[in-house]
């Protein structure tokens, strides 16, 4: 018998990374209930068996579970919390798991009204991408009670290939935060290193070939570094997620009182880099601000 | 046979890294000279079936190849054309490997000078500190022509367990200075990321464990990240080291007309580190200038 068999689960959200979850979700056997802003994208879905709602409120109305997988916090207000949201129609002890990137303190807040209202809440954001998303190997950092993960276990078990409960309420989102205020000043670091290398004359292919055995190593040193020294910098990430992320980030330790003083330096060069017009580029290309050639047409394939 | 009978090998600096890399070559069969400015250290490796030269200038004289591993440029400087130095003594067509970390145009320089005088040079600084040089894992970064880096492949390889030949003279210490940037510019990420998930109240060791599977994942998250969870921060690599490799990188940067904006915060960070009289810690101890725990007395061991 396939995995989810038996279950529902309500899912709202399908961009890049919601739509191929979804799938994998109905392919373990779970009865899945979609609502998408885009009438199409659903079509699509239905066609390969899914079931579609009108409104949030109807996905939560026939679902057991309502996963979300939203751009941004205020989407997630919106949908939890609006005329026809998830609440309206909340089922008495069903579960909401937010897998999007959501601000902390937000996502304590929204999990205190969603258990008022008798149902259960966990935060549950990812790092992996559409490629992880559509391999289900995605990395999954989990926030809630314990009866809630274990709960939630088996459909997350569907869509990654390692979970960590990190804590209570909004720890997953925390450790949301901490990955992507590692990657942004990794990917700087990585930049700042081969532009050395670049601009003393030195290939910066064989450099990042010497680095990769030894303590500079790093995942992204493999991946955007490899960008960076063959100049394909089309998406990925984009620059001007990255820089949201670290806003968000600021904005937690600014609220925490806590100086970052490197993440304000990383978003700061990350804005002049959109300032000239390089924000639809993979977060890689801070590279390009940092030799110089940002705002200058790019070399080679990948804008 | 081992792999260097026949051969003659000259070592000058004979510090923590120094002394096991000239006991591996004795031990693959190398007549090994040595000399140092501490005389107890060069007695301890006569006991062991190494020989002692009064000067540089001696060890030069009775060797085809000379290796410094010493701990700054002047040093350098002074052993190869001081009075007394390698320079009055080299043999016709002497290899001189210079294996410390060493300024990029002064390396320059000194290969000319030497090259001039008769003889070839490489610089081929190392990464993995201490433990790679006693268990001749290092990684070796070397820059110089083809030709001299055929001729030093076969004592290397007893040296490391990774060998890339980087570029021309000079190469291998402008990989150096780009590991040494991204390795600071790492640790600066990794305790930024971890300092806001312990602000938020979140477990950093849980953090940790999520996220090393991830983008995030690097050489540094595993090491210094996990000194900096439970608090160890005996070295290692010390924070003043640090601080001098990130000036050592900056005034190439300078020299080059690039600037490196997070390069230069990074060194920022560390003398503040270094001022509030942390700079004998490892370098991970970024980590408690980021908490506002540095000038406070450590918890646990490892002061």
């Amino acid at each position: 018998m396939p995995a989810l068999s038996g279950t529902t689960i309500g899912f709202i959200g399908l961009g890049l990374m919601g739509r191929p979850m979804a799938l994998h979700l109905h392919r373990a056997g779970a009865t899945v209930v979609v609502c998408n802003r885009s009438q199409t994208v659903v079509d699509a879905l239905v066609a390969q068996g899914l079931q579609a709602a009108a409104t949030p409120r109807e996905v939560a109305a026939r679902t057991d579970t309502v996963i979300l997988m939203l751009p941004d916090t205020p989407s997630v207000e919106t949908v939890l919390f609006g005329a026809d949201g998830v609440l309206a129609g909340l089922r008495p002890g069903a579960l909401v798991i937010d897998m999007g990137t959501t601000a902390v303190l937000a996502t304590r807040e929204f999990g205190r009204r969603v258990r008022e209202a008798g149902g259960d809440y966990l935060d549950a954001p990812v790092s992996g991408g559409q490629v992880g998303a559509e391999e289900a190997t995605l990395t999954i950092m989990v926030g809630g009670s314990d009866a809630a993960v274990v709960r939630a276990r088996p459909l997350l078990a569907v869509l990654g290939s390692r979970l960590t409960h990190v804590g209570e309420l909004g720890a997953g989102q925390v450790a949301k935060a901490a990955n992507q205020v590692i990657v942004g000043l990794t990917i700087g670091a990585v930049a700042e290193g081969l532009a050395l290398a670049q601009r003393a004359g030195v290939d910066p292919v064989r450099v990042r070939e010497a680095l990769v055995g030894g303590f500079a190593a790093s995942r992204i040193l493999e991946l955007h570094g490899e960008r960076m020294v063959s100049g394909r910098f089309a998406p990925g990430g984009r620059a001007t997620v990255q820089h949201k992320d670290m806003s968000q980030a600021l904005e937690l330790a600014q609220a925490l009182g806590l100086e970052l003083p490197a993440t304000a330096l990383n978003r700061e060069l990350y804005a002049r880099l959109i300032a000239l017009g390089e924000g639809g580029l993979d977060h890689s290309a801070l590279y390009r601000l940092i030799t110089g050639a940002a705002g200058t047409p790019a070399e080679g394939a990948g804008r």
